[in-house]
């Protein structure tokens, strides 16, 4: 449940736990059990208080329980279209068990992948970077895509997409572990750490013909070295700006009117979207990113952490950045068996523990 | 001449006005007189020093001959594609007479109006309007248009073409005389001024149900108070920020945080240009729009300052937003008489002194 409203970064007390009896569905309704919680962001912003400038919605109301996408089996259904077993994805939140109108829900199709990619690759994250990059960055052969925060699950896949496509991908990360991935495993044709020293210059070498595309996804210090790399009619999808979310981080800022004299004088284009804006795509985008992840040609990285009672710690260091690829939170294991193809994409599940598996090697 | 770079407002003394032979055309290159000198905030750019920054590329020699559009009359041509008594539209600058090559000019087809709409209306700030109204702000019927600077030619033409298209524009202007042109003569479905005390009240009211394009080209406290009110999926096109023009004027303030934040809430576009960027759509925009105009629909406005001489107090006049429409100097009549269509786009031509004149009706 939440339980306090952080004015700055959140803390554990913000967070509790609480038991109560398992609700019973309804006329319509069906009981799920959480299998997978995912750990975004944008949960920051539910939390309300001095960020609440980044949710367009009221905050979660504290005692109530925190918002969250999963991935959920259906343990009894009051609905025709939906039978016990059957996995779906819901915002069941913060719990082991959720009861939901049968027609709130959207029943999985992972194309051969595991369940849990419903919430990354195959999910809202990888309808973000789909949409992000197809329908405002257009990124042409030869053209550069730069994104950052690119160990994430969006900025992964919008270096390979990118490539895919025929432009030249530069991802942004912090750190020695994440460059190694994104240069290894997720290959991107350069990696540029945004802690080091000289990150203003790197990024000039990493991108000796400006920046055509740039997924803005972080703000800050790394906006500011963008920014004047950005080349005539330069896209910038801004899919979030994770450095806001925690207001007490002052690192973002800068004048709009050098902002707005910018966009003129190089005919660059700002386009803020979310993936809802985008739903349309979502069946292209699912063959086209089911397809390449069983060919291969795409890397996914799932970052689990087991037990919900481990979800706010988790969640605390996903902001803090510590995890590599999509952040997970196992709630509970998938009850009956389900047939399920052997896939390059497969993610290997240790039984439990804080652990994370890669669909193509994993982190130095 | 431009004499000296300005810290902030340009003075009248950053201009000198010298005497010199006429230059010789060489071969391919045709002698102009210039008839009509067109001045627009852009050149503030073009001056260099503080406000360097709203420009690409250098500014003006010092001692060298300012910049600016133009209208001139072949004089003399050494092209095949050129004779003498000709129009043409030009870059000769502040100057009664300049040599360019032939390929460098574009031949008038001012389509029944007069020739000094080819630097209004029908050519830089027209092109500008049309472009950015309808590839960028695309508006649907019902849809909310609002522009700033209303009553200059491109805020003008933008409102005018919004209604064409079933928008409800709404024009925000500077002063009651403005304020009147635009209710009475460009049919603006609503005016707000914005020195009035209540501006942001007045705005909201004229604005029930949000904006859904902002064509930008002021920034500041108009800015300020436009944004709150986009709504999801607004489109802004931005095409110059008139009061960044003047370094000094440091109204135009705000964090990039705040507003990569509201982009993504509500999915709002942010979108420079030029006018050249869009160089393909002018037979379709001098079609449109010089239809329009000949039928009424579109009514322009110019402010007409005779002489040479008095180009420099006309460009600081103008920069402090004393003129209605399009500000022009007329450099020269035209040498020969031309068969004129007289049509309802017709502007009088007293022969001397400051004047003004509207192809529907003049401000009060």
């Amino acid at each position: 449940m939440l339980a306090g409203r952080p004015d700055g970064p959140p803390r554990l007390e913000d967070f509790a736990l609480e038991e109560g009896p398992i609700p019973e569905p309804g006329a319509g309704e069906v009981l799920m059990r959480t299998l997978w919680l995912s750990l975004d962001p944008y949960l920051r912003g539910r939390m309300g208080s001095s960020a609440s400038h980044s949710s367009s919605t009221a905050p979660v109301p504290l005692g109530g329980v925190m918002e969250g996408g999963t991935v959920s089996q259906v343990v009894s259904s009051n609905d025709g279209g939906l039978a016990s077993g059957d996995l779906v994805v819901s915002a069941a939140g913060w719990q082991e068990y959720a009861v939901a109108p049968a027609a709130s829900l959207r029943r999985i199709d992972a194309r051969g992948l595991p369940a849990s990619t419903a919430l990354g690759v195959l999910g809202m994250p990888g309808l973000t970077a789909y949409a992000g990059l197809h329908v405002i960055g257009r990124p042409a052969a030869g053209e550069t895509v730069v994104v950052a925060a690119a160990t994430g699950t969006v900025g992964s896949l919008v270096g390979q997409l990118a490539r895919i496509a025929g432009a030249r991908a530069v991802g942004i990360a912090g750190g020695q572990r994440k460059s190694a991935w994104l240069r290894e495993c997720a290959i991107f044709d350069a990696v540029v750490d945004h802690r080091s020293p000289d990150f203003v210059e790197r990024l000039a070498d990493a991108t000796p013909d400006g920046i055509d595309v740039y997924f803005e996804n972080v703000g800050g210090h790394v906006w500011q070295a963008v920014w004047p790399r950005l080349n005539r009619h330069a896209r910038v999808p801004v899919c979030g700006i994770a450095s806001a979310y925690n207001a007490s981080v002052a690192d973002v800022s800068g004048d709009v009117a050098g902002l707005m004299s910018g966009l003129v004088t190089r005919s660059i284009t700002l386009q803020g979207f979310v993936f809802r804006d985008h739903e349309q795509l979502r069946p292209q985008f699912e063959a086209d990113v089911g397809r390449w992840v069983n060919e291969g040609r795409i890397a996914y990285h799932e970052d689990v952490v087991e037990g919900l009672a481990n979800a706010p710690a988790a969640f605390l260091g996903m902001l803090a950045g510590e995890h590599v690829g999509k952040r997970l939170v196992r709630v509970a294991h998938e009850a009956t068996a389900r047939p399920r193809r052997a896939s390059r994409g497969s993610r290997s599940q240790p039984p439990s523990g804080h652990h994370s598996g890669s669909s193509r090697g994993r982190p130095a």
